[in-house]
């Protein structure tokens, strides 16, 4: 198990093995043949960037039966997806901002990120394990009002696509069993999300064998798993918090 | 008017002006202060890339009054949009590639493509023109069957995001009136398409204002006008070619 980041320090970007709270500086390409430069630094005096820059970051939509239930959706015969663009990501403690030209609720949702770690086309579920470099934490902001305001067309990509919207992080985690994980969402010192990945309608080996069909998946993509039961609506002024035991804590100011 | 290209030349990725068939070499940044190398290569001796490389290309659903029109679809009150992923990105002279996954049809959809010069965040309309770096054509390729095969949620990035079903260029071409411009589509040697930009519903510079509301947008992102009327499938075997008079041809096949 090695905890992966990236970071800013004296002007610099550079990335890492996280060690408690040492950042063991590394150089190279994280996802293939990383060294360590011998260079040490103490988490608390880095900045955290997003642990990988994503050419795509996919988010999944309907995927846990607790909340399909809830809803009471179908289960999808496929995987539902859209995309977050670039502009929306953001690190572990920087400002998730409401946006100017929207007055509706902004809500976050907890998730299980999936990071891929090489290149892969048409991979068998067998052969997605492979493909996955880590596990990440995502709040996968959204302003929801947004999405059926048109009643021809559904606005996923702009409703979750705001400057700010795609947060992830702190870390990418490897050699984990994502099956044996929890997603835990904490607004304001409040537990308000706390569901199994188990769950999962499409587990992470399939979705990414699944989307690998559509797409080529590149090393720092990002795959959202989607969100179970407890979702809401965040107050400016807000700290939001998604913990992954094992991955460790996504943590948030909105305003 | 200058036009702007991304090539590959004995296994160097370079950019340069196009004059008539000769590509005057440039370095430096292609937005801001390109500087002439004194290189010049023949048009016929490199193979074509992007002309930039998005960090998003968005994507609008029923911008043209006709085909609404035609459609009996609502003139929408706000631009509608996805986005294409960076997998689906090709260039002119490239192959577009039926997906293996997918058994249905494959679309062709001409269209203008707005490539933006420089960042730009809740810009207003008279704003907007300055933000924009120039034109490129634009074959917004789409498996139409899957967008609505789910009742509950529209599929609309993952139709148009398969690996080459992003294809634009060859070229940007600065200093255009887009609103004097007109996209002529033609399928294996019959014209499908010619409509005036004019009909747009939002126009470019609306588009850009209103998009750049909700997304920071980068020099090199690509918004994708939407298409007008006579979109068709594509054979295996056939040509497809998008023209835009003075910004030129974007051709390919379709395998």
């Amino acid at each position: 198990m090695q905890k992966w980041l990236r970071f800013e320090h004296a002007g610099r970007v550079g990335f890492g093995m996280l060690e408690a709270d040492t950042i063991k500086v590394h150089q190279g390409d994280m996802f293939s043949s990383p060294s360590a430069t011998g260079q040490t630094l103490a988490l608390g005096e880095v900045k955290l960037l997003t642990p990988t820059r994503p050419s795509k970051m996919i988010a999944i939509w309907n995927n846990f039966h607790q909340l399909a239930a809830k809803l009471n959706a179908a289960i999808p015969n496929e995987p539902l997806y859209l995309v977050k663009t670039s502009n929306s990501f953001l690190a572990s403690g920087g400002t998730i901002r409401k946006p100017k030209s929207f007055d509706g609720k902004v809500v976050f949702e907890g998730e299980l990120g999936i990071v891929i770690g090489r290149t892969c086309k048409e991979v068998s579920e067998s052969q997605a394990p492979d493909c996955v470099f880590g596990y990440t934490c995502i709040n996968d902001v959204t302003a929801a009002d947004i999405i059926n305001r048109d009643p021809a067309f559904q606005q996923w990509v702009r409703a979750k696509s705001f400057d700010t919207f795609g947060v992830f992080g702190p870390v990418v985690v490897t050699g984990l069993d994502p099956l044996k994980l929890a997603v835990r969402t904490v607004l304001n010192g409040q537990e308000r999300q706390n569901y199994p990945v188990s769950d999962m309608i499409f587990p992470p080996a399939k979705l990414v064998a699944l989307i690998s069909q559509d797409m080529t998946l590149h090393p720092g993509d990002v795959i959202c798993c989607g969100t179970s039961v407890g979702v809401g609506s965040m107050k400016p002024g807000s700290t939001i918090e998604v913990t992954i035991e094992g991955v460790g804590t996504l943590s948030n100011r909105f305003e």
